[in-house]
């Protein structure tokens, strides 16, 4: 790419064209310069192909060609199996390749701030390490395949409440650990080809006119070299977006505001070496998509269906499964299988992700398939939405109870109806729909042998009802291929083995963000800070329905031998643990990693962190050892004070378990901190100052020469008062008439220490 | 005042001295100007009085002359009885003026935003109304008194630690319902002489350097025309702070600072007529302090010391009596008095509040004054700190459940231990000492027939205890006479009625300030919002252990008969509603007002504001109508989008109650809203647009008009898509091919509502 040569200087206009789309998914050709176009298509978990594909053509979200929808990324991130979502992205690389797709825009990697969010179906989890993990791999998948990513939605866009007008107001340490974390480990290591800049703003600023986020962080401190193309339809103020640093508008405006660059450029507004850099980049990324286009073949309709099916195999979550009602035995009697859902099931969600499938397979044919013989029977239980029964809903209840009493096991498919979640708006309430609330009870009143299977994009409340069915699979949305996976999980086919990527909380009020969602005004405050999913039901020990990283297995596992090491480099850290299948079934165990502290942090720190996780797959009775790699860095905290990543000196508890509440072994790893950047000055409590090692015994000196010359008693005799003044600036204290130290003593003190520093380069 | 001849020009240097402190507690004067001094003191329960007094002396906090120490606001506030705030701020009043003192610093009003906070003792509620009621009482009784109030800390300072440099990053809307609304509401209606800026800054601004909150609000949008004092060593910057509206330093610096005016102005820094306009008001000040000079008349000190008895009979709050354990029965049997508390009585808090005391009133003597002859026997059953039993803590235990199996009830004194609360720093948890809850635990299973009196500053977890003890009377620190006020509602020589003025969680963690209290690295976030206190318990629907305005009485209430009724002007509301004793003793309960609404309001509104209360005492059997106006004012909230109070159009319920979680009549009251400002724009949604009186019928016609037009399915008539829509602004609508209005359709529309609105004076 390096080698090719510059394109020949093109006229103002034709480079202000440049930077904004030619269509809907199309970017702009200059044929005469060796421009090439790039067509892109919607769709992290399969293509959103318009109709005539190849042109872009026209939005129209509901006239889409078929292609393979997989698990949407709520499904793909319990599998917490990045390589799963490797080989999931190669192929709607694919099948991208064989519509002329040069880009595909995902995947999405927006932390679940809320489980309201309309759009977290279409996300992977509240915690940001799993988040760039399963995206980064999808960016892998992509790219190896030679289809570009487009990294969305670049930054804070965890609502879709004013999605296009709101601004998220949120401090710089939970925007640097939370909901930039992700984008950077991604940018960093798996270079996207693009990245998506989203609709709303952050701290007042949108993001396609956001100079810091744009340019300031994504390419001078991360070093991100693609180009960044805004959310369709979110640039408002064309010229202001050029110099912050978003390359592409799209869509297109048929040439109205490109005509707004020229004006701009030759009124003097916006420096022609801003739209030249930009222009750079759009050549450069037009030149990568055109020399690395691979070979356009037909899609493998049956295979691609088949890596759909086994990669839901691995979504599936097990919540509960008391007495071992699961899996199903063909041979242990009939099996009533309960709700609409089951027959017509959910497997995305709506909005631009929404891809038209090439099959679909419901549940409960599937089911039947794999019974084996044993009598499976259905009944709808409820309609859905829409579809409202002449009859109302008793005579649907009436059938399922008669069904559910003259059956040994009830399967029940409750879940949210499709117009309960959609990109473009949140839900207000996280429950079940009443009807099949009413029908749950009831089912159970006939037939306590109950397993509920759930669909649903967004998380919902199972409280306290889950307590009164002995099994619970969480389905999520499962995608063209999850009615198979479903059944094969329910017959144990397959030995389930998701873990939950977010929080399962009691009740919508225990939610860190319940008290600032969605916001008001045009803006939204973060106001739980870093305390985003398990890590503010951690901090406020709220009791959950399930956690963060649970997930059953149909065998159990044993942990043992836990090591910590130090890498050579001290730039990492291995944490070891044996694994043991202890259960009589082959099955998949995901090992997670947390850690907690150091407890004199000089910041609030969450209980429990995920820094790393592996899986191992084990016969029965089969050990191995998992290694997980730890970036020391990845210990560090955001300090906004000193505007960087600083790894605090102290002791690190290093936690494994099989979920963020079922820690199974635990060390301590005393880490070596980043030297402190502070200074000591006047402004510096005396606690401070006691402290540092070479403040402490300056000051101390001081103290002792003028106890030496005082009579009666000092105020740090007190106990009370020696807290009183721990607290206290130097320069405050030398103000008092009994101070020992004056005011000029202090700046004399403080150059002291600044002369001490910079002999052994040492702060604090 | 305003008949009294200027000061005469004085030299630059003069004016500048002015500005600062003469020496700790006491202002420059200029006696050839005729501009005399005044003498401040601490204590808004009492004097702290320098022995040295009247020259202002040295800051030493254990060294001061006697005073009457009267009920600090913690306990004060639970009386939700603002005339005898008036009253005890009268006797503070006579007292300062006997010793020559002018101005009274204090009350104190911040709100209780975590029952970590180190100075709670010195604050009266969590809610602002309560704050404002009470301490705008204080402030009325100094200044009738012709003593000048120093309303404190303005503003948000709310926390210890690091109090003297932590910014406190509030949003405007919290920062104007929360945190200014009681300073706001006292310095409209009740005029203090000075306000007190605090050391703390808001949202990275200095509260001395702070001219918004100095200037902006206080003087310009609430007409404060009194002086603005530094808190104590506050001051970094002496001319930023006189530029943004800081008159007065305090302490004085020798002269230092002085200089520093004097080369500013010199240096043409700083505008010689803002220090102009300082010593105007500081002239002002000064003289109005001498004028109004009270006589100086001996302390009757026997007479507030009765009155300080009498105060505190009103704050002790009855959290629980199960089976009328309470009031003792002298002729029932033996009483046994456990606890060092009992016999060393806590009753203030640490810090520069702190008085000396004129007697002392301890609970175990005042038991056994009224006990009639009942026998009342004594058993410490811990030492406090600093005075550790050599045998340690079991022969106190074991001498304490010895004596309550001996006994026929007991009274068990628990509370924290003064280096355990103080000015200067915060608590880190709110349990008791695990010593007294072991004692606890122990005397419980001797003798079940408990009543624990608890003595704090700060709120103390109860739970799970609580449960297991049939009665509990929460005593806080009554002052120097709350032994006896302890002993009359024990014996029911007083029927108790205070109520909370602040809420007791189960736990710590289920604050709503929890997860931002107290910062880190130099700023807090107000991460809640305006869900402080009983405003975010109850958002979250959180259980908590006593609710905000509970307090039980020996007598009980019921409620009858409510009506609201509209005041002729419509400004305001009155609520009616007939309270009747339905017990068997005379007592007084205080009846509360709660509004909430309206149901679609723009922002998220707390289930239940404090809007009104009053007090009313009954006879057995006796029945009175309590009439609390409700200003209409008082139901906005603050839009940060239009920059002012909003009342908005709906339905706001009305409740009221004996607490804030025991309502016992309701209603609905119908208000007109506001006029809202706002002009539809493209940058309206389309619900915005489509919910706009006039927008909504033209938008509708052209609709209509393109609807005609088209052949096939509209995207409105698909109900996840018509949702999708209606959250997006017009202008990105219009930018689809598809759409039916265009760019320049929507600039012609918002055209049309902007003239049709300017005809009628309505905007949304």
């Amino acid at each position: 790419m390096t080698q090719q040569p510059p394109p020949p200087r093109l006229s103002l206009a034709d480079r202000a064209s440049l930077t904004s789309g030619a269509g809907d998914f199309v970017t702009t050709a200059i044929a005469s310069a060796g421009v090439p176009a790039v067509t892109m298509s919607d769709g992290p978990h399969g293509l959103r192909l318009p109709k005539e594909s190849g042109d872009g053509g026209q939005v129209d979200l509901h006239s889409a060609a078929p292609a393979t929808c997989f698990p949407p990324a709520v499904a793909l991130g319990s599998s917490w199996d990045p390589e799963l979502a490797r080989r999931v992205a190669g192929a709607i690389a694919a099948e991208a390749a064989s519509h002329g797709v040069r880009v595909v825009l995902g995947p999405g990697i927006n932390i679940k701030r809320s489980p309201l969010c309309g759009r977290n179906f279409e996300y992977f989890s509240e915690d940001p390490l799993l988040s760039a993990e399963m995206g980064g791999a999808m960016v892998r998948g992509l790219q190896e395949a030679g289809v570009g990513a487009a990294l969305k939605h670049y930054a804070a866009n965890n609502q879709e409440t004013d999605r296009m007008r709101v601004s998220a107001d949120v401090d710089e340490r939970p925007l640097r650990e939370i909901y930039l974390r992700a984008f950077e480990r991604i940018v960093r290591r798996d270079r996207p080809w693009s990245v998506m800049a989203s609709y709303n703003g952050v701290n007042g600023v949108p993001l396609c006119e956001n100079t810091r986020l744009l340019t300031d962080v994504l390419r001078s401190e991360w070093g991100f070299d693609g180009i960044v193309m805004s959310d369709w339809g979110a640039v408002r103020d064309r010229v202001a977006a050029l110099r912050a640093g978003l390359d592409l508008q799209m869509p297109g405006t048929g040439g109205r505001t490109d005509r707004e660059v020229v004006a701009a450029v030759t009124g003097g507004d916006l420096d022609e070496s801003v739209l030249d850099a930009a222009v750079e980049r759009l050549v450069r990324f037009a030149r990568r998509a055109a020399d690395g286009a691979p070979e356009r073949r037909e899609v493998p309709v049956a295979e691609h269906h088949r890596l759909a099916g086994e990669a839901a195999d691995r979504c599936v979550v097990l919540l509960k499964n008391d007495s071992d009602l699961l899996p199903l035995d063909p041979a242990s009697g009939t099996v009533a299988v309960i709700g609409e859902l089951a027959r017509t099931p959910r497997y995305q969600g709506a909005g631009s992700s929404q891809v038209t499938p090439t099959l679909l397979d419901t549940p409960l044919d599937r089911l039947r398939e794999l019974a084996d013989g044993a009598r499976v029977d259905f009944a709808a239980g409820y309609a859905l939405p829409g579809a409202a029964p002449a009859d109302g809903e008793e005579p649907l209840v009436a059938e399922a109870v008669r069904l559910a009493s003259a059956s040994d096991t009830v399967v029940l498919f409750l879940g949210l109806p499709a117009q309960d979640e959609s990109e473009g708006f949140d839900r207000d309430h996280i429950d079940l729909p009443p009807v099949q609330l009413r029908l749950l009870e009831r089912v159970r009143e006939a037939n306590p042998r109950v397993c509920v299977v759930l669909s649903n994009g967004g998380v919902v409340r199972t409280a306290p009802w889950h307590e009164r069915v002995p099994a619970l699979v969480e389905g999520w949305l499962l995608g063209q291929a999850g009615g198979g996976a479903l059944a094969r999980v329910l017959f144990g086919a397959v030995n389930p083995s998701g873990k939950l990527a977010e929080t399962v909380p009691l009740r919508l009020e225990d939610s860190p963000s319940h008290l600032s969602f969605p916001g008001e005004e045009g803006r939204v405050r973060y106001g739980e800070g870093v305390f985003v999913g398990y890590r503010g039901y951690d901090a406020r020990r709220c009791e959950v329905a399930f956690p963060f990283g649970h997930g059953l297995s149909y065998t159990t596992f044993a942990y043992s031998g836990m090591r910590v090491d130090r890498r050579e480099d001290g730039a990492a850290f291995t944490v070891a643990v044996t694994v043991t299948n202890t259960g009589g079934r082959a099955g998949r165990e995901v090992v997670q990693v947390y850690s907690g502290g150091p407890a004199a942090s000089a910041v609030a720190r969450p209980p429990r962190e995920l820094r790393g996780f592996a899986s191992v797959s084990l016969s029965p009775g089969e050990s191995r050892e998992v290694v997980v790699e730890l970036a020391r860095e990845d210990l560090a905290y955001y300090s906004e004070r000193e505007g960087r990543w600083r790894v605090e000196e102290g002791d690190y508890r290093i936690d494994v378990g099989s979920s963020s509440r079922d820690i199974r072994l635990s060390a301590v790893l005393t880490v070596a901190g980043d030297p402190s950047r502070l200074r000591l000055s006047g402004r510096h409590t005396l606690a401070e100052w006691l402290r540092h090692p070479v403040g402490g015994p300056l000051l101390g000196e001081r103290f002792a020469r003028a106890a030496a010359g005082r009579t009666g008693p000092s105020a740090m005799d007190d106990p009370v008062m020696r807290r009183f003044l721990a607290g206290m600036p130097l320069d405050v204290i030398s103000e008092f008439p009994q101070s020992p130290v004056s005011p000029e003593d202090v700046d004399e003190l403080a150059a002291a220490v600044a002369a001490a520093a910079d002999d052994d380069g040492r702060g604090e």
